[in-house]
């Protein structure tokens, strides 16, 4: 079942911050980086682009959790710790989503990225939700 | 050894950035948030306050592997990821480091936190270095 985000940090998903994505490495270490996302209220899941082609798609396809933390850039008091796991993996060899993101973070082209033909969305489920 | 941290890099770790620090729950998911941090170049470590009660520090117990990853505020597409493990605990009960923290974090006040019995100063190894 989705867990709800409560409204005081909801921002922190709608508005177009950087997230920083934990997986785990095979070798049981944890992998931490910057991410673009967007947060599907309806749908009740994260998505993000990413390509079959690095460290994070091989993580998660040993194991699937993630954990999605985010600050608010005006007041870093105030976070948000989503806990979930990889629902699905969706072939983007447009670069489509890219596209949707890199417009949603502040660069209006159109132009899909180099590397398109490897891009999935990584859909994420929103299992538990923290924060302050 | 000490992996060395590129001098286009540095200041992500020498300005009092927010880092986001990842570890290894015991069943297995990562856990990532928002951490102060103060790297020690000479030491070649980076060191953060925290408490024995807290999740984290029961994650550091099982799994001493560490992930912190920091992005540029001006700048999110510049950002460092530093891997490493707990090289050691070191009890602040007086909330010492915590002090030196907050003030490294634009609060002048020595005030230690209610929790100081508890504090530990977290003591992190630099393995390797990713970044742009």
């Amino acid at each position: 079942m989705t867990a709800e985000i409560p409204d005081a940090l909801l921002p922190l998903l709608t508005e177009p911050t950087y997230g920083f994505l934990g997986t785990v490495r095979p070798d049981g270490t944890p992998h931490v980086n910057p991410m673009w996302h967007q947060y599907d209220a309806e749908a009740g899941v994260i998505r993000f682009t990413h390509t079959t082609k690095r460290g994070k798609y091989r993580n998660l396809q040993q194991n699937p959790a993630m954990s999605l933390a985010i600050t608010d850039p005006e007041n870093p008091f105030s976070y948000v710790e989503v806990r979930g796991s990889l629902v699905e993996a969706v072939p983007d060899p447009t670069g489509a989503f890219y596209v949707v993101l890199q417009n949603r973070y502040g660069n209006p082209s159109d132009v899909p990225p180099p590397d398109s033909a490897d891009r999935v969305i990584l859909v994420m489920s929103i299992d538990q939700v923290l924060g302050r």
